[in-house]
Formats: C-alpha cells, sequence, structure tokens
C-alpha cells in the first residue's frame, strides 16, 4: 500500500465506517454518542452522554468528509454529511451557539468554565468541518451558520469592556478562525485568533481568575493541572518549550503560525521557531510522535523520550503535520518541515490505522511487550495499561480516529507549497496520482508515478500549467538522501537551479513535461543525540521515509537480546514481500548475547554471544497480525 | 558504619525523632497527627486526621521501642513509650475495641468495610507493639489491654453462625495473632489468624458481598480494587504467584508461614513454598525490593523488573525480611533464606535511612535521573514521580521510617535460627557485638567481632554456654561466597560437620571458644535471568551482601553511556574511603560510547567507543551527598 491508498481507504471504509461508529451502530465498539446528542440538542430534549467534547468528533468526520469530497465525489459520503449537517444546524442555539452539552444539560453555564469545559475547542472543529465541507462541496449552509457562531464567540471574548479577557483550554480555535478568515475574508477572524493568542499565559491569569470567580469546582477527579498543561503559564511569545498536553500544544503552535504568518508578526515568528526546533530536535521520537507522557497526555523534557511507556497520541501526531505545514509558509525555502511531516505521516499517523482501515491506535507504542501492556489492572504492568499491543475498534474518547482520518483526506492540501520570495512551487509530500494545484503562483495539474515510499524514483508528468512566470517548480530532497539523486531527467531546455533541500527545475513547463527523479532507497542505521538516554547506545534502521521495527514473530531471538555490530549491518537487505498488501522488508545477520535461564534470577555466570538473524518490518505496518512483542531501537554491539 | 551502628542510630535517633514526627513537633515534616488522634480518642472529642491507618505508625514506633529496650535499657525512650502507652489503653473502648478513627469519627460504622478500613490492619500492629513492649520491659498493661481487643475481635470474626465470615482487607494481624499466642500460650489467637488465613479468597467473597451490603460506596476516589490486589483472588494454598499488593502479599505470607510452622500444615508450607520461590527468584529486585508497579504499590508479572520506575516500598522490603524469617523455621536446613534476608536488609532496607537517620526513602529507587525523577505535575516525567531523588523528613503515610525502625531494633531475632530436626543453632545474620539467644537450644553469649560487610573476617567468641547436649552452631555461609572459607579457626577439640550453606561445628563450647572463618569479599559481576528485560545485557557489581552503584558525581562520564567489558571487569578495586562514615569504594576501568551532539536528535553518524573509568559506591549509601543521578546495572560491553 502507498499513501494514496490509505486516501481511499480512508473515502471507501474509514470515513463510512466512522459514520456507523458515531451513529453507535458498531456492535464491538463503544458508543459514540455523537450524533445522538445532536439529534436531542435539536429538539432540545433528551440526555448528553459522552465526554463534553463529544461534538468535536462528528465535526471532524465532517471536515474529512468534506476534504474527501473535494478530491473525488461519493454520493453515499455526501448523503451521509448532508444529514450531519442538518444536525449541526439545527442544533444551532437562536444567538448562534453550537454545543449540545450545556444546550442539553447545563444552559446557564456556558464560558463559565473555559479551562476545561471544551467549548471553543468543539467550536473550533466545527469551524474546519464548515470550511471543508464548503471547500469540497459548495454548500454554504453550514459555513454560514458557523460564521454566525464564531460571530457570537467574538461578541463574548475580546479585549473590550465586558466581554472575557480568555482564550480556550484547549487550543483549535485559533487555527480554525484562520481558516475561516481564508475562506471568508472577514478580518475580525483573524483578529479573535490573534487576541486569543496574544492574552494567552498572560497576568492576571484567566483560568485562576476562573477557577476562583466559580469558587474552585472542578469537572475532573483529579486536581486543577498546571498553568504549563495549557500553555498558559507565560505569554506565547516567551514560549520557547514545548510543555503541557501535546495535542493542546501542537495545535496552539499551528494557530500561532498561523496568525504570524497573516500578520507578518516576526516577534511570533521566532516564537514558532522555537517552539518547533524544542519539538523536533529535543522532544519528538524517531517516527514523529510527541508528547511521551501518559499523565497529562504530555511533553515532558528535553530529550526524555522513554519507549516504553511512550503516550504518543494520534492527535499530537496529526497536530505536528498542521504545525509543519505552517511552518513551511514561514520558512519557504526549508526542507524540514517536509521532512518532519514524512515522518510523522509514513511513521506515526499511517501505524494509527490497522490495514482494514476500521481499527485504530489512540496511542501509539515505540515499544511493546504484550506480556505486560495493555492489560487491565491486576495484570501485566499498570504503568504500561495505556500502551495497546493491538487495535482498538473504536474509543470512547474517540478523538484520534476521525482525526487522522481529516488529515489524509487532505493530504493534497499538504503536497506543495509555494514560496512567495523565490517564486518556487515546492512539492514536499509526494503523492502518487494525479492532483491539481491552485494558489498564488497560478495553477498546475499533473501526476506523480512513483512507488514511493517503496522505492526512490518519482516522475512527475505535467497534465495542464498556467503557472505565473518565473515559477519554479521543486521537489523535495528529503534529509536522509543527503542531497543524493540518481537518474534524473528534465523536461527539454529546463535547468535544475542548485538549492539545498530541493530539487528545483527552471522551465517554461507544457503538458508532457516529465521531471524525474530517484532518491537512494538504501537502508540506514540511525543514532540518537548523547542525551537521549532512552536509546543510547542502540540503533535504528530506516529506508525511504520509512522507520523499522522488529516483530517478535519475525524473530527467532527475543528482541532484546538481540546486537547488531557495524558488521552485522552491513549484511541488511531490503525484500519486497506481500504482506500487508506489499511491504519492503530488511534481513540480516545479527548477534544475541544469551545468560543460562537456570542460574537463578541474579548468579555470577557469564554472558554468551552468539549469532542469529533478524527480520525488521515497516513501524507503520507493524500489529497486523496479532498480539506480539515489537522493538524499533536495537542495541548496539560494540 | 555497619549494622550494629544502625541498631544504634535506631535507638539514639530515629526512635527519638520519630516520637517527635508523631508529636507533630518537626517543623519540616509533614503532620504525623498519630498522637493526637490517639489524645483525642481518649477523651472521645476532637478531631481525626490522617489515613484511615494513623494508628499503625504509633504501634510501629512503640515495637520498635519494646525491641530496643530489649537489647539496651533507654530510660528517656521507655517514659515517651510509657506515654504511647497509656494514651492507647485510654483510648480503647469498653468492649476492648482500639481504633482512633472509628472512634472518633464514625463510630457505628466498625466492620462494615474491613476490604479498606485496615482496622485489623492497625489491630495487628497494636497486637505487636504489646507483646515487643512486653518482652522488651516486663509491663503488661498495654499487652492486656491487646488481649481484650483480640478476644473481642474473636468475637467478630469466625466461622460460627453470627460472626463475620471475613478476614482484613490488608493483612498484619495474622502474624500479629501467632506472636500474642506465643507470649500468652493462648490457642484462640493461633486459631484465629488460622481462620484468617483460611477463609481468605473463598467463595462466596467476603469484600464481595460486603460491597454488595453496603451499596457499593468506597472510600477511595479509584474504583474497586480487583481481589487480586488483596490477595483474595482464591483461597491462598492455591496461589502460587505474588499478586497485588507488595506489603499485603508479603505480611499474608508471613502470617502464613508462622501459622503452618504451629500446625505442621504440609499443605500450607507447600503453599509458602511455592509463594516464596515466585517472590525471590522471579519478582524480586537484586537490592532485595520487592512490587514493582507503583499503581497499586504491586507485584506485577514475574520477571518483569523495571528499574526507572520501580516502587521498591520499604515496608515490603520489610515485610520480605519477615517471611524469610518464617521460612528460615519451616526449613531450617536451608541457607536460601538467610541470603535473602541479607540482600534485602544490607540493600533495601538499609538505603531507606539516610546516614543521619533522620530522612527516609518510603520509595527505594533502582535507577534514578534527577532531571526527570520526583517532580510535581508539569516538571520532569509525570511516570517517575514517586521516583525520589532525596529522602524525605517524614510522610503523611509514614508507614515506611518506623517499621524499618521496628525491624532493625528487633534484629537480634532474625540473627539465630534453630534447626531442631538436626540439634543446629544456625548464625544467620552476622552481628557485630554481643548478643545473648535463649531457645528450646538452651542458651549462649557470644560476641562478634568483624568488619563485616566490609571485610570478611568473622569472629564469634563464646562468652558463657549453656546449650543442650548435641547442639551444633553453624554460621551461615553466604551463598555469594561459593562455600569457600579461608583462615578457619575451631575451639580445640571441635570438628567441623559438612554440611551445604553452613560452617558447622561440633564441639563443648566453653567461654572464650573461638570460631573464625573469612569470607571471600571479592567484587562479584551479577547478572539476571534471561528473562529479565530490564537487566538484560547488564551487569551489577556485588561484594560480600553489598550491590553496588554508580553515582553520577563520582563518575566523568554519564552513567547511561558506561560500558563494562570482560578486560574492564579485571580491573575493578575495591578501596577503603572514610566517605559516609565508613564504606569500600569500586574503582576500575571503563569504557564509553558516544554520539556526536551536534549531529542533531536523529542521524546517520557513527558512535565512537572510548576509555575512562568508574567508581561505585554501596548502594545502601547512595543519595547521602545532594542530588545526583544513580545507576545499578552498567552495560555489558561485548
Amino acid at each position: 500500500m502507498q499513501i494514496d491508498d490509505y486516501i481511499t481507504l480512508v473515502r471507501q471504509d474509514m470515513l463510512p465506517f466512522q459514520w456507523e461508529a458515531l451513529n453507535d451502530r458498531v456492535a464491538e465498539a463503544e458508543p459514540s454518542y455523537s450524533i445522538a446528542n445532536f439529534r436531542n440538542a435539536a429538539c432540545k430534549t433528551g440526555d448528553y452522554c459522552g465526554t463534553i467534547w463529544q461534538d468535536s468528533d462528528m465535526a471532524k468526520w465532517l471536515e474529512a468528509v468534506g476534504h474527501s469530497l473535494a478530491c473525488v465525489w461519493d454520493e453515499d459520503l455526501y448523503r451521509k454529511a448532508e444529514q450531519a449537517v442538518e444536525l449541526i444546524v439545527a442544533a444551532q442555539d437562536e444567538d448562534g451557539y453550537i454545543n449540545t452539552y450545556f444546550t442539553l444539560k447545563e444552559p446557564g453555564e456556558r464560558w463559565h468554565n473555559v479551562e476545561q469545559c471544551h467549548e471553543l475547542y468543539c467550536a473550533g472543529h466545527l469551524i474546519e468541518a464548515a470550511v471543508a465541507y464548503f471547500l469540497g462541496t459548495g454548500r454554504r449552509k453550514l459555513l454560514a451558520a458557523l460564521c454566525r457562531y464564531a460571530d457570537y464567540i467574538d461578541s463574548v471574548f475580546g479585549p473590550e469592556e465586558g466581554k472575557l479577557h480568555g482564550y480556550p483550554g484547549h487550543e483549535e480555535i485559533e487555527l480554525a478562525l484562520c481558516k475561516l478568515y481564508r475562506v471568508t475574508g472577514e478580518k475580525r477572524y483573524l483578529k479573535l485568533a490573534e487576541y486569543f493568542i496574544d492574552i494567552r499565559g498572560t497576568e492576571p491569569n484567566f483560568f485562576l481568575e476562573q477557577r476562583k470567580a466559580r469558587g474552585f469546582t472542578t469537572r475532573w477527579p483529579d486536581d486543577f493541572m498546571p498553568l504549563s498543561y495549557f500553555q498558559a503559564h507565560k505569554p506565547v511569545r516567551e514560549q520557547a518549550e514545548a510543555v503541557g498536553h501535546a495535542v493542546r500544544a501542537v495545535y496552539l503552535y499551528a494557530g500561532m503560525a498561523d496568525v504570524a504568518h497573516y500578520n507578518r508578526d516576526e516577534a511570533l515568528i521566532r516564537a514558532c521557531h522555537a517552539l518547533w526546533n524544542d519539538v523536533t530536535t529535543r522532544q519528538m521520537y524517531i517516527t514523529g510522535a510527541v508528547g511521551s507522557a501518559l499523565k497529562g497526555e504530555a511533553f515532558t523534557v528535553d530529550y526524555h523520550l522513554p519507549n516504553d511507556r511512550a503516550y504518543a497520541e494520534t492527535c499530537a501526531a496529526v497536530g505536528l503535520v498542521f504545525f509543519a505545514r505552517r511552518m513551511m509558509e514561514l520558512d519557504a525555502a526549508n526542507s524540514i518541515y517536509g521532512d518532519v511531516m514524512e515522518r510523522t505521516l509514513y511513521n506515526s499517523v499511517l501505524s494509527s490505522f490497522g490495514l482494514e482501515g476500521r481499527s485504530f491506535f489512540y496511542t501509539n507504542p515505540q515499544e511493546a511487550y504484550h506480556g505486560v501492556c495493555g492489560k487491565p489492572m491486576g495484570e501485566g504492568d499498570p504503568a504500561l495499561s495505556h500502551v495497546k499491543v493491538i487495535r482498538q475498534k473504536w474509543y470512547g474518547c474517540a478523538c484520534c480516529p476521525p482525526n487522522a482520518a481529516r488529515l489524509l483526506a487532505s493530504l493534497q492540501q499538504y503536497s506543495v507549497s509555494f514560496d512567495e520570495k523565490r517564486d518556487v512551487l515546492r512539492y514536499q509530500v509526494f503523492l502518487p496520482g494525479e492532483q491539481t494545484q491552485e494558489g498564488a503562483f497560478g495553477s498546475i495539474r499533473f501526476r506523480t508515478d512513483t512507488h514511493y515510499p517503496w522505492d526512490g524514483r518519482i516522475a512527475v508528468t505535467v497534465l495542464a500549467c498556467d503557472l505565473k512566470p518565473d515559477v519554479d517548480f521543486a521537489l523535495r530532497i528529503p534529509a536522509w538522501a543527503k542531497g543524493i539523486v540518481t537518474d534524473t531527467a528534465l523536461p527539454e531546455g529546463a535547468v535544475r537551479v542548485v538549492e539545498e533541500g530541493f530539487f528545483r527545475v527552471r522551465c517554461a513547463f507544457k503538458p508532457g513535461d516529465v521531471i524525474l527523479l530517484t532518491l537512494p532507497m538504501t537502508v540506514r542505521i540511525t543514532r540518537t543525540h548523547p542525551a537521549v538516554r532512552a536509546d543510547a547506545g542502540m540503533v535504528a534502521l530506516e529506508r525511504g521515509p520509512l522507520v523499522y521495527c522488529l516483530e517478535q514473530r519475525d524473530n527467532p531471538t527475543q528482541l532484546y537480546r538481540l546486537m547488531l555490530s557495524k558488521a552485522d549491518m552491513d549484511t541488511i537487505q531490503a525484500r519486497k514481500d506481500d504482506t500487508f498488501g506489499g511491504t519492503v522488508m530488511l534481513t540480516g545477520q545479527a548477534h544475541a548475547f544469551q545468560t543460562p535461564g537456570d542460574a537463578g534470577l541474579y548468579h555470577g555466570q557469564a554472558a554468551v554471544v552468539g549469532k542469529t538473524q533478524f527480520t525488521a518490518i515497516p513501524y507503520f505496518q507493524w500489529s497486523n497480525r496479532g498480539e506480539t512483542d515489537m522493538q524499533i531501537w536495537i542495541r548496539e554491539q560494540f
């Protein structure tokens, strides 16, 4: 399977399946209640069920449908989506407010506990859904409803006297308002996003004031979270370390980058760079996952990336892709954002789905021992109970499956970026098949022929071209290629412009022109920064954008006893295989150490080292053959 | 410092300090409330503060005083203890019941939630205190009060109709009732202990029945614990795996071994052996600590012994010593119980105290990185917040400090055991100084001259001897000595009887006789069973009964980058040092691997291996020089 197969899987399987889940019609899954809540809110009667942010699950699904319809029309999906739209619009209150929890359960309690109640978070997702659905279908009904809601929110929050000087407990609406601004041209939406970003973490602290005002009531059994959990411990422009809840953090950073971009706000751009660097050069797993801690689903501290208990939530990976996409706009000539986007997409995001598209990881294990992981209290290790070794059908808190779906469905929006300063249209994430891209650069329709990520050959054929004069076309050369491209071809009369990180072509493109380049798909031995204790003295195997892992079922030796010497590394072979609907496996010689099993728990007997073989599979394809142990990092034999 | 110095420290520093803590007079410590609660209960008025088991803190302290007074009279301690006795007796209800929580807060709620309310647990500790205080002082007042309480409990629990067919939520009273039986000769106490053990885990389950009867009210914010948490998932005779809360478990096993011993109950003896084997050959850290999981303070599964997040509660180590002492009675010719006792005592129990005797570890880290451990939410790694790198002054739940104190104060009771079957008095735990031992074997007074554990030379001089005819005297030869003893000497006319695990001497002992043996204090390289993933490919250093560790402050290279090759291991030297009031440090050559710090988080650059030096200190002396990183296990270079 290639990335476009996943996009098809989203349309054909995931979205119909998730619709059933949202309607509580999947027998083996936890009920969602999301549609039932909207139906009840529309009648202003009946129960509310699920978490307080349950509305966002339907919103993310609807957004994904909008993206999907923009690429490929699907009448069945469209009809389902129209039902959802009708429900949302019917659930809107007269003043524009949409939130099924407060409408049904506590109509008088709106905005009293912005820190914990996810009202602005759900609003953000509904706005994103409305924008995507409008762009995918041209239908304005939902967009109009969400503009009314955004107008209402704008009347509640803001610097003016009488308004709440507050900001969301869970960031999301910032980037959503920027999308709404882009599609409507209404500056007030951008201004409100800017306000939410600038007021965040200032003194007196809004959350602390609200806690006091409501007598310190809390919706959670735990104590109040520290302000850093919400990235509200200091003004965002002063933040240089990623802290707190990882999804909140990356959504905020994406919103910051949006606002910085539209306002050309240099101070905010600097803050975005600092946070980007912290996330991606000090707090990111090799799979592109972020947020190592279960408690608080949070970032911890620089270089602390424990593999065994990694939280690595799917939503945080999705949010990191959002952040990367926006950093690309701010720093257009740098290929690093595409590198991180690709790392996260091909490893963390894809691994969150089962091959059949109907099972999901909420957290993405970076190592898994099935005898101790993912067990209920009283079995296994309770510190690893969140580390599931088998994907689940659905979740009570189902933020992740529709989140990954909406990202995949919208992948064409991540595929290219336009570097206005240098007049370069940059092809960042290679998508097999045809795509049309339009923007300030003009428009271009092209087809990508490639077996990427299995093969490094990428051929781009221009199908139709109406680019503005002097706009170059560039293909990202991933950092792992170390600038090496082979077997290249350019259209007649084209020249290659030397530029780091990109294969940049200057040409008067016409239909039929082909740009070809081949990336080196050698197996790479990857090591970490010396401060990363969890991976110290270990190596990971990578090939192209894919991180590899060992599954116990393919290996005769317990994974934690395997070692690779330098000579072993030289024996590694890549081999095509039909497993998982197509894959490339790695095999090679390894060493293994062994201590005697009959000498007791602690003993003085020597360890013996012998030779063995190993097989590695792409990380994103793991756990598709039943329960087994999994490890990415392999001990290096020095 | 040697073990007898610790016993002196308990008497001179810990017990007076803990008395201040129990009286809430230690400024920097969390209040105990324990004495205030007794004072209020005596007047039947005022508040109750602290956990529901707060009474046990004072009971453990009083028990420790009893043990201490049995060895060395201390008028000041005695006067303090008399105040405690008066308070306890005054707090006793007319029917014999003693529990300050229920007396003050919920007098009508006795025994309604035996699973969660610790009534029988506190009763057990008060009984142990009364027995020890009687044996140490000859004073009967507290003993009489606790006999009344035990009689009352016997009227509440038992197989007869109208009684509760139940057992404690936290085991402890079983072993306490056996002590009370031993000192009073009253068989009803033994029978009640036996009842608590035999009814445990039978159907219908008592805890489940009580939950139902009280409408599933719970005292804890968490859900109900699984029955395995209380070792109540099946009858104890059918249990072969240590599960659930570790302190509960080892206290139960100790009580089982007591009852098995008194009743010569072969089926129960078999269960004790199975559980002993599981705990000590599959679930024990190298320091003798048990209970790896924070959540539930619990055992996990066989061979799962993560170092970084080890819970390893002090109380569980203390309880393992209790269990070992009783297994010694059941299986008298086997030296393994003394080995485990010594491992736990010299490493886990001693490490729980600061050198000054006034700071304490509740959990005992098996590895500690101060940048991520022991931090509040929002700093460091929340999965390691329980891993304190500095001992605290006191705890709100202060079960551990007085528990370790009572063990050390009673160490002479762990020093020898009598093997009735073979007529051998076995010297199991070497205690420098004089001791008198009396029992079925007669009596003997002897002095031990030794610098153990720093030095392997142990000289036992008989001071007075009234042993029964044909009773041999044997010194345990620890398993780590591999049967090698050198520089031995026997009294004139004595012969050594060949016996595995002991240096057994047959002699008509008379005052002035000296038995001398020298144990080989070489540095040992220890590895684990191959199923222990956490220590795979690692070595630990041991010398005599001491496990060693690395503190970062003594080592120029980050601990996790250190490696020991076989050649490095041959360079290790033991060196006497004055640090910590006397120690033996280990130094030697090591290797270290290094990856470049400027190549990014993930990179393709090679690791470089170089030579370095390392210094190790005894584990029990760690964290006495401020915050630093600590590691026991060192990577082996293959």
